[in-house]
């Protein structure tokens, strides 16, 4: 006999953002308990809640201590797991509601994006097998010394997928999305659900502006072989699994992502001289800013010319940072360019099929697009171009791929 | 050289109603803390924000598992602490917000009503000796097996007595009025403030409808004799001092108070045999109803009547009890009114003073107000009369006793 099967669910703002919202995870959540499923449901906050609570924090300070900022925005997944448990009652069946202190997930002490140090599942699993339906509150912690965190960037996600790989069992996101899909179907109608994506490449999809799931979390599926499943809270229709590659029929592209909240800075006649490019990172670091992309063109005259490519809201700021290193380092000039987007073709054969460049930039080129930028990774090939272009671009790929009709297979089940 | 002196204050939730509230509270303290007073600060949550978290939760569930209510509740707090320390950090002071379970509230399981176990004040004197302002959720505890509480009745003040009691140092209770009246100053326009009073007064105040104090929390500061004030977080004007009796010269009757939200349940011909008023008692106990008072009369033919006052809301549901109940002991009637109300004279010296009942009932003849029950203790009369009489009942007596010109001193100094 195998034992009762358990599985890691997590339901993020949209599919808990309200009583009837609650009710209805209530409800789907119930019917897979009756039908011998147990269930860690990892919730976040209901809808806006935490941008309202960060508001009121802006009303009395424009610089709130990370600390009681995450003291702040943990009471939105309290008050969430506390509603859905009540709810779950209200149906009949057993559950209990467990802050991230609570469910012993422990945190160095970061606050504002805490790194998980430790799960301690003794709870958890005594919870379970007590026939609780266990409902933990996503995206916070404590620390040794008791002090509570937020994970940061991630949130919600991170909780589900280190919570399922602690307890070895797989994890679904259920999001507002049937899942992954070929394109964003807001931009391109005759996009396709994704049924199976590999962790390589969903991982470059989450990087490269789809906003299904966090690289953290894929990350961390991947490293520990957590089975991932995205699908919809709001339908009950397949959605996408997140796979290992080796179970999954090669090709070239599954998919087009666009990404326009970027933005450009430019470092030009950059002094080539050891240590300069480190200088850079370490000042964008220092300022809290990711650099997304690095892209560094041929040497002339023993000086290079830069690119970085950095979030939209972090591009003013990181103009600045430059402009002050650069005039450290010697005579380099520094453009801020916030008009830029990035449109992206990713699949495993991307770098082992002949041809999938060449085809990618003829249908930009056919659209009349300029390519800025460009960058590729083994899954991946990225394209920077102007922000206006960026819906053109992305059915234009779309189109020139035959996406629309994309069909692959799993080689061995999964 | 004196150590720095440290006192325990309380700010309810009309204190700290909106962000502008809690900054005005902030700018209070760090005032305080810039003229040498180290502080721990209990913050309830703001305004209307627990009645919110109910709401929601009956929204889902007519009957929310207390164990996550608390869950639920605990949050409106957590968000007032946060708020408060950031707002005390704009203004340059140190401040550090705890949870009940952080700052080691330790209580019993009961959720709801949970009772304080222990204190650990370890963190506290940690964080005050760093020089933070402390900040703590009132309402709140954890078990010793981590689960969330709240104390019910009593709420932030019982937190706030209980720590000043823990760590031996003052309690201040900043409230909406500026402390405690002869008698209401909506019923009565010369009713004056009482700068001093004693435990034993303020307990029955608490109990005679005066929603100033809960009688838990006068209960905790008589016991561990903490130095106990009520004061305005509105207007800086001093308020009421609350102190053993005998620092106190001693005067008939200090206050009159009127409590309309009670209900009346006569049980006429109770059979005069043992058990029965233990039976009636354990019956009410058991539906979670208090019994506010209990008058027996003369005994007639072998039977009683008796009276039991219960809170408004609770005396449809005791009556119902009551008809089961007095149907198993035998031929009784049972009859409910909740048109009645309770005008309560107070004083140390009710029971040492010649003619203080007398001069009460006068003044109640005087306007025409027929006293349907009368309940006497050391420190109290209180005569059970209709409902709609209450407000003319409270100034006939307060101008009968001349209240508006009472003086009182304080004998050996507080």
């Amino acid at each position: 006999m195998n034992p009762t099967p358990i599985v890691v669910r997590k339901y993020g703002g949209t599919s808990v953002g309200s009583v009837e919202r609650i009710r209805k995870v209530a409800g789907d959540v119930v019917r897979d308990y009756r039908n011998g499923l147990k269930q860690v449901v990892v919730v976040s906050a209901m809808g806006k809640t935490t941008d309202q609570l960060i508001g009121m924090a802006r009303q009395i300070t424009d610089r709130p201590s990370p600390r009681e900022l995450d003291m702040l925005l943990t009471t939105g997944e309290q008050v969430s797991i506390a509603l859905l448990a009540m709810a779950v009652h209200h149906l009949g069946c057993e559950a209990v509601s467990l802050t991230g202190s609570q469910c012993g997930i422990i945190t160095d002490g970061s606050f504002s994006s805490a790194r998980i140090q430790a799960i301690n599942t003794k709870t958890i699993r005594k919870e379970l097998e007590e026939g609780n339906i266990v409902i933990v509150a996503g995206f916070q912690g404590v620390t040794p010394d008791s002090q509570i965190t937020t994970l940061g960037r991630g949130g919600s996600d991170t909780t589900a997928t280190a919570l399922a790989a602690a307890l070895g069992v797989p994890c679904q996101i259920y999001t507002d999305v049937d899942g992954v899909f070929t394109a964003d179907p807001n931009i391109v109608p005759e996009a396709r659900l994704l049924p199976l994506i590999s962790y390589e490449e969903m991982l470059e999809y989450a990087a490269s502006g789809s906003k299904v799931l966090h690289p953290r979390c894929v990350e961390i599926a991947n490293k520990f072989n957590v089975p991932l499943e995205v699908r919809s809270s709001f339908r009950d229709v397949p959605g996408t699994k997140v796979v290992k590659e080796d179970k999954l029929e090669k090709v070239a592209i599954t998919g087009v992502t666009g990404d326009a909240k970027i933005g450009r800075i430019a470092l030009t006649r950059v002094r080539d001289v050891p240590g300069v490019a480190a200088k850079i990172s370490q000042a964008l670091a220092d300022a809290g800013i990711c650099i997304r992309l690095i892209i560094q063109g041929i040497n002339h005259d023993n000086s290079n010319d830069v690119s970085l490519i950095v979030a939209q809201d972090d591009v003013a700021k990181a103009g600045e940072i430059l402009k002050d290193v650069m005039s450290q380092v010697g005579a380099a000039e520094v453009k801020v360019d916030p008009d830029v987007a990035k449109v992206s073709v990713i699949g495993s054969g991307v770098a082992s099929t002949p041809g999938v460049a060449a085809h990618m930039f003829q249908a930009l080129a056919d659209e009349g697009i300029n390519i800025d930028l460009i960058s590729t990774s083994e899954v991946r090939i990225a394209c920077i171009i102007r922000k206006d272009q960026l819906q053109a671009a992305v059915r234009a790929v779309h189109r020139k791929f035959d996406l629309g009709n994309l069909e692959r297979k799993e080689l061995n089940g999964v």
